[in-house]
């Protein structure tokens, strides 16, 4: 099996060249967060990933979790590997210093996490559900609430959940039936089963915090009945005392395709004592607020599995020797040459690396805006960054994990019969990352996001925000004659994309079926010119390297290939998804349903 | 979990209504292959697939094969499934009489055959092999090799192998090692390790016949070099009577992604005695033989798992509610509307339905074809479709296979977090599924094969005879109002098929590297064109039915919505495709190996 390297080049060059982070730390306060600071922890955090995680990667997909009466045991090492995780502080890095946590921004912290993902996506489900829960704990709970229980998941000596799914409602959680009933001493008796709840039950922390959606009494019906409640597996006293056990049990995981080592738990709530948080009967709108941070967080579970995949396929290519180049022998000394010679892998293998690199920088270009709504001054910057963000989560989320599954699929091909076996470990990638199109929203539901509730939503105003970021950077380039064939290449795209918009926007007046009729194409359209708008970025800043001599050259002129090959064969994509844009709605909706039948 | 139910009447509508097979099988001289017979064998066929097979399926791959010292277990119930098999005498149904064989058309097993790798693909994997040993011992074995070994293997008692793939060669056989001394009696003595051997090692077969590509001592170095040997589990004697056992032993079985109650063992060869079959180091052109069945065979199975998504998908689609239609209420009575309701959600169903069905149709074709090849008197007429097929083997191997792994994700798309989850069924179809782009030869061998073998090796010959046929159809249709839409997207895409086939040849007389990074493109777009000449004709006969009033108004006024569904949505596929065959190889080339490094 390959080993997982983390791809610290890369992501520096993301942070560091291609974005300028330094300045845009520095802008925002974070005097100490610099290239220096960022690249001697991103070195631990590479040494982390590739020492800890990505050893106990495969063997925690062999062996899962295990599951006895309400107890849930995860894989050989991943406790001990948390363990480590938690000493070396990497559970407080971008957490506010008044609740123990190290202060450094969000992005720091997020950008080196893909490397957590791509080493082992089981095990850094854990953390990752964590971070969910403090977010909640710092944007609605009181000052009390979050002594209570923020620090203690800012330390991790807790971890936390969300439990939103129930057996009859995953995406339309206006229909959650959960019971929250009022206790005399202001506290919740909360009754009812969830789902689907990543990390629900395990053996890594002294306690799990819950935070459950539910239903008061009285609430309305829909999602304007839905309130939010912390709900401890052992109850925390006021000062933060771990106490008895509370009436929530794990009533059995779930025998997954893929992230084994990850516990997927049913919950059961028995009139478990739960502490409402933020307003009555907002709840849903609560969740709203980290939904961006774990929409990119997911697309960031994409990302990863397409850098291992790619890493995986690369080192076989070069070493796996089979046939002659049609173009005569490249490799005289051995009994054929290796496979990189044909043309075929290098297509598969230059998809691979033009997604994880692309998509990089277009996941680093959002945690970039996060960091601007969560620490900028209030003013134009900050709604600007608010509006691309809200406008690129859907694609961040959806186009990063679809195209990791193209990634390892392509990765499983390049190793051919070889791929399907355990061993070389290009399948466990496969299916770990097949959940990431379908949970945390599926690409239905991203595109729906995006067409209906964002671009729609905003009278486009969204997209006209991101297209003219576009079109400026496009204009500057222009001129320089290397790239203004790309450059026009994605003006005349952004152009097209208006006028797509437009067009959905008149049959949507008269059939709102033409919004989801359209909508995943036109998402992976968005994604293909958005990461388009990416590789020029990223080849003009090669170039620029290039041309000062500075750094290192075969990383750069990498980048100038990967580009074109990039405008080449992906973003011509764009022109499947718009004949299918194009095509309307009618072609899915005239047949009676009835008439699918079998 | 959706049960499995064979698609009987599509199956029968391809055959009798679309293709005419009464016709042709009367043509062929079997007069007793009426449709009274098809139907009749048909339903006991779908009853073997839906009750004997499908039950099993889960458990197979929830149990697996199980390996001790040499010894293989299949899953429970798969050798009391095989055992029905037997008695049921399907694997003699498409065999020579003179052997035991009940000599009906091969058509009509294999499109039947589908439902069996439908219901469950491990457990067809089996028969399927013995299939190919019995192909080989027909066209190359001596009348005493077929009395002593083929009779047993179509009476089902004995199965077969074929044991090609060693540790250091897959796709470029020309490098295997395992050789054949040859021993005083005139048999061989058989040394070497073959892997990836399905079926090689079990319990549902008194004896197991190998077939072992192999060098003899003084071989030719390369492809050229390459003999056929059968090498037997047990010794078989001159009467055909069991012996001894031979010193060939299963070594392992590989841990995989799926067909996890398929054996895949790793072969030991020590000294195991062989018999010559075919002509001396001829073994890679006896092969050729039965490749155009065994790679048809490959692509139902991606029809079969096609098929199987879209049933398991459609079942929960109309079952699972959730949100309400964007145009109102549709199951007032319901807390939401069933999720076919919604476009997306149709996008997905639609896009399986038409695979499956577009691609039996194309399936069948080939069938046909193969039907005139090997029972059709020489002459004008077996040469076209000697030729046809040459062209769309590739095609369909690939083709469906490659489709097969879109369908199968939607498959578990369309159950949202579900999907993932064991208990339903979808992840194991998806799981089972991805070998089958793999082996038999990847898609990137079917791409050359299709490309540079079949197309540019006949001058572009092959191409022509198949443009024949479609623009003589197209041309029939027309005139007729309704289809003469379809028709006309066919012929220019015929036109663009064939100017592109140019671009390329002339780009390939440069640089032979143009023809691999076409390939892969190339075979999709041919597989799109030639998937929508099948629905221009599955269109055309349904409205002719529909015409006539007879038989079910349902399914073909669903075949007209699926068919517009193709050239809108699938169809238009062929737009990226062509833009990436376009841009050439340079984009693949241009980089050097060393600067793919991570």
């Amino acid at each position: 099996m390959q080993n997982y390297v983390a791809p610290s080049q890369d992501t520096l060059f993301v942070l560091n060249e291609l974005f300028g982070f330094e300045k845009h730390y520095q802008k925002l306060g974070f005097a100490d967060a610099t290239p220096d600071l960022i690249e001697a922890i991103y070195a631990e955090a590479a040494k982390f990933a590739e020492n800890v995680l990505a050893p106990i990667n495969a063997n925690g997909d062999a062996e899962g979790c295990h599951f006895n009466d309400g107890v849930v045991t995860t894989p050989q090492g991943f406790k001990e590997a948390y363990a480590q995780y938690v000493e070396g502080g990497w559970p407080s890095m971008a957490q506010p210093e008044e609740y123990g946590g190290q202060g450094l921004p969000y992005s720091m912290a997020t950008a080196m996490a893909e490397w957590f993902s791509g080493a082992n996506h089981s095990w850094a489900m854990y953390p990752g559900l964590s971070a969910g829960c403090m977010e909640t704990l710092k944007a609605h709970g009181t000052e009390e609430q979050k002594q209570r229980f923020l620090t203690k998941l800012i330390s991790g000596e807790w971890t936390g959940t969300m439990c939103l799914t129930e057996p009859h409602c995953g995406s339309d959680l206006g229909m959650l039936k959960c019971k929250a009933e009022p206790n005399p001493d202001g506290t919740y008796s909360l009754t009812g089963t969830k789902i689907f709840i990543s990390a629900g039950e395990h053996d890594m922390s002294e306690n799990i915090i819950h935070i459950v959606l539910a239903r008061l009494p009285d609430a309305p019906a829909g999602t304007k009945g839905i309130s939010l409640f912390i709900v401890p597996k052992y109850h925390v006293d006021e000062s933060g005392n771990k106490g008895a056990r509370n009436t929530v049990k794990c009533g059995s995981i779930e025998h997954k395709m893929g992230i084994k080592g990850s516990a997927t738990c049913v919950m059961n709530f028995d009139g478990a004592t739960g502490i409402l948080i933020g307003p009555e009967n907002r709840g849903l709108n609560c969740m709203f607020t980290f939904m961006n941070i774990a929409r990119i967080g997911t697309g960031l579970e994409g990302l990863s599995a397409s850098e291992a995949a790619f890493q995986g396929a690369l080192a076989y290519a070069q070493d796996r020797v089979q046939f002659r180049s049609l173009t005569g022998t490249k490799n005289p000394d051995g009994p054929a040459d290796p496979i990189i010679v044909h043309p075929d892998v290098r297509r598969m293998l230059l998809t691979q690396k033009a997604f994880a690199e692309g998509n990089r920088a277009l996941a680093i270009k959002c945690m970039q805006m996060v960091d601007i709504t969560m620490y900028g001054e209030d003013g134009p910057e900050k709604q600007l960054a608010d509006a691309k963000l809200s406008l690129l989560t859907p694609i961040v989320k959806a186009f990063l994990t679809e195209t990791a599954l193209e990634a390892t699929s392509h990765g499983m091909q390049v190793y051919g019969g070889h791929g399907y076996i355990a061993e070389w470990g290009m399948e466990q990638l496969a299916r770990d990352t097949r959940i990431s199109t379908m949970y945390e929203g599926t690409t239905g539901i991203q595109a729906i996001d995006l067409l209906a509730r964002k671009i729609m939503g905003s009278n486009g105003e969204l997209l006209k925000i991101m297209l003219q970021e576009i079109h400026g950077y496009c204009a500057e380039v222009r001129g320089h004659t290397q790239f203004s064939a790309m450059a026009n290449d994605i003006v005349s795209h952004c152009d097209e994309w208006q006028q797509v918009t437009a067009e959905i926007g008149q049959a949507a007046a008269k059939n709102p079926d033409e919004l989801g009729a359209a909508a995943v194409d036109y998402l992976m359209y968005s994604g293909y010119i958005m990461v388009g708008y990416m590789w020029l970025q990223i080849a003009v800043k090669a170039q620029e390297k290039l041309d000062e001599g500075s750094g290192n050259k075969d990383f750069y002129e990498a980048k100038l290939h990967t580009a074109q090959f990039y405008f080449d064969r992906l973003l011509t994509r764009t022109r499947s998804h718009i004949a299918a844009i194009r095509s309307g709605a009618n072609n899915l909706m005239a047949m009676d349903a009835t008439l699918f039948k079998v």
